[in-house]
């Protein structure tokens, strides 16, 4: 078993957060993105979608998209849950936890994508994307922030994988100067909460 | 319990066909979204991202988000299992579910919101990016295409929740002039075994 990782993305770290919460080690063999080395026919066998992390299982099976990786774990080593306990807790979680990818976590990722000279000639960039999705992501921290004002973390008062993905959106926000304000006191709180254990610095 | 629902778009629909798989009835709601009732300050206490559908349910519990709803069903009704048993498989259906989100509904969706006067004055629309995301959706098919010239279903030999995504994404595509090319002889075969089922009424 090992994953193909790249240190220099957001995803991959959702993944190592993830593992590191659940006290799980798993080889990791580092991708070169920034020689597209994932966008070449060589690892398109692995992952036709380019991306990284991918997990692949001893016999060869490859599970791609960080999410799914997560859930991989969350079956076979369930403590401590970070997907919730229960059918209600779970579908809150899952709620939180798609909440977080596609008001947060995709317009921070966009602002990045759709405008950096990173991403030209590999997608489609619209740069006025770019900008209306910087917006829509600071209108989503407002937001959270009046969430955060009744409760310890993104989903309730257990740390889950909502708070891994919350996390890896607002820290990868900084290469496109999308920040925590300064009056956002509960999203100042939990994020340095979150940030502050030991797993945030997988 | 009872769910929040609209008949004029996408999502709740995946909801409903999900539900007429498990043979589980729910009562439904309709919200008027072409009246943006969605959007107003009443909905926006159920579900402050304003979307349908939303599960309420009998301890007043609100669940957003459709594969949030999807997952609570799942776990409260197993039988018949539609993200999977078991670890592997489990984490391949959400593989395939993510990449049906992420590369077909997603592109499928901006296609029709970032131009169309139905989300004008609703979200911050960018017409060049619904022009990037039709191309990017139309590319999705033919890749689609050839993932299923081996295989019955879109995660494997079993029906399941990235078949329901992967329909309805689709079918959604009509009003954006997105759909199946003649050519593409095994994803129209998998449309119309899907199509079939008497959920996809539902």
């Amino acid at each position: 078993m090992k994953i193909y990782d790249s240190q220099a993305a957001p995803n991959p770290r959702r993944v190592r957060v993830f593992l590191a919460e659940k006290g799980i080690q798993v080889p990791y063999e580092q991708v070169d993105i920034v020689k597209a080395v994932n966008r070449g026919p060589e690892f398109r066998k692995i992952n036709p979608m380019a991306g990284v992390p991918v997990l692949e299982l001893d016999d060869g099976t490859h599970i791609a998209e960080s999410v799914a990786i997560c859930r991989y774990f969350e079956e076979t080593n369930p403590e401590p849950p970070l997907f919730g306990v229960g059918a209600k807790e779970r579908a809150l979680v899952e709620m939180w936890q798609r909440r977080m990818e596609l008001y947060l976590l995709l317009p921070i990722a966009d602002s990045f994508r759709q405008r950096h000279d990173f991403f030209k000639g590999r997608i489609r960039q619209v740069p006025e994307y770019a900008e209306a999705q910087r917006q829509n992501a600071e209108e989503a921290l407002a937001w959270l922030d009046t969430e955060l004002a009744n409760r310890r973390f993104i989903a309730g008062d257990k740390y889950t994988i909502a708070d891994i993905t919350a996390m890896i959106a607002i820290d990868f926000g900084r290469v496109s100067k999308i920040t925590i304000k300064p009056e956002q006191k509960n999203l100042a709180r939990w994020h340095a909460e979150v940030s502050s254990r030991p797993s945030a610095k997988a």
